[in-house]
């Protein structure tokens, strides 16, 4: 049996969604928890990375396993191993020929930002802002970034992608009291994209950076910034009709 | 020289606000951070204990210092010293009749809940709830709470007060999106007040409960339960006029 999970995570004290020598990944986490309900081992295969300190609300993998167990037992019985900074929010059973990685047809990730006077229930949760930057000014430039486009200004060394083109549905900011959010939507992301835009992007709110011109570079010297990964949240993974 | 100042904590992992023979409180590490800044040993003194693992966004409290500091200095210093999930956000200098805990005039408390499934991110951040209750029927029983009342229904053994009495000058709950905050202003609060009057309050959207029938009861064993902790925020503490 296939089985498809979404979950959500807290990535705070994680090497990250893949499993490294040093550290605890939330892969590992997950396969442990396989483990322990269905007595077999298997490969728990993630639509993507997600870095240290990254959070997820919906991580897409997908494992195999003999047992065919009912899917409400396999939410309450991943979740029962599961330490409380991983959730399992869904199950199903998929085909064969799904795959949480190469049948992604699109990502949403999420970054959000606070501005204000330090709030430590915020923690690694949000990246803290002085003041609250111009939303109009923002939400233009995140505009730029819509369509296909060689995003290679905006990729970090070693993602080990075949192309730097991708094509971005939709960028935009969003506001609620002292919250900012910024979504993007695109078919795929390059290694530590959204974070090397989002630094752009607060450099060109104050006047420091363009991001139309950016994207003709494509050089990273032109962007070597990082946003902090504890803004960043995957929100959701898309996949075709029928599961595939 | 009296200092005020106003800070904001994630309760998760302190004993509360309170010193403690074991654990660690907001106290003692606020207590630490001012010998560390100011070479002297002051009693600080908070508007009012919080339970482990309640939050503060505006907690007041006061000290008194020999040594004289520049304000911007008093807030930069104590959070060099303080660990990360306390911060001061203000600082003041103070009248010395000023008390942080006498002279306080109203306080303001909110509860934190999310409806919805687990998100690891708001963990020790909020009351989860499977699903969104009827903010019409809560916000109607949360109005009845309005007003000078006997809370002793309302009010935990061990709390010192020496009358139960107390004016609520409002209560109400706000919704956006996933999110509920059920916000009390009084001119004091009962031992676990907040915690029991929310639990009651989510009894009553169920019509097990009904908040002026508790009132009337006088009787903390008519209302036993207690939610959790760590919803609760100590929101903020409004002073009369000149700092007394």
């Amino acid at each position: 049996m296939r089985y498809k999970i979404t979950l959500s995570y807290d990535g705070t004290g994680f090497c990250g969604w893949q499993s490294q020598p040093n550290g605890e990944s939330v892969q590992d986490s997950v396969e442990q928890a396989v483990y322990k309900l269905f007595g077999e081992r298997s490969r728990v295969v993630g639509s993507g990375r997600t870095d240290a300190g990254v959070h997820a609300l919906g991580q897409v993998a997908h494992f195999d396993c003999e047992k065919r167990l009912p899917l409400k037992n396999v939410t309450g019985g991943l979740n029962a191993y599961l330490p409380r900074a991983v959730r399992i929010v869904d199950a199903e059973l998929a085909d064969a020929r799904f795959d949480a990685r190469k049948s992604a047809k699109q990502k949403t990730y999420l970054y959000l930002m606070y501005a204000g006077a330090a709030l430590p229930v915020l923690n690694d949760r949000v990246l803290f802002l002085p003041e609250m930057p111009n939303m109009q000014k923002l939400d233009a430039q995140a505009k730029k970034l819509i369509g296909t486009h060689d995003f290679a200004t905006f990729m970090a060394a070693g993602g080990g992608a075949k192309t730097s083109v991708r094509t971005v549905y939709d960028a935009h900011f969003e506001q609620s009291g002292r919250f900012m959010r910024f979504y993007i939507t695109a078919n795929g992301f390059l290694y530590n994209m959204v974070r090397i835009i989002v630094a752009q992007l607060l450099k060109s709110e104050r006047g420091e950076a363009d991001i139309a011109e950016l994207l003709e570079k494509r050089d990273r010297s032109f962007a070597k910034e990082l946003a902090p990964a504890c803004g960043l949240y995957l929100h959701d993974v898309v996949y075709g009709g029928g599961n595939e």
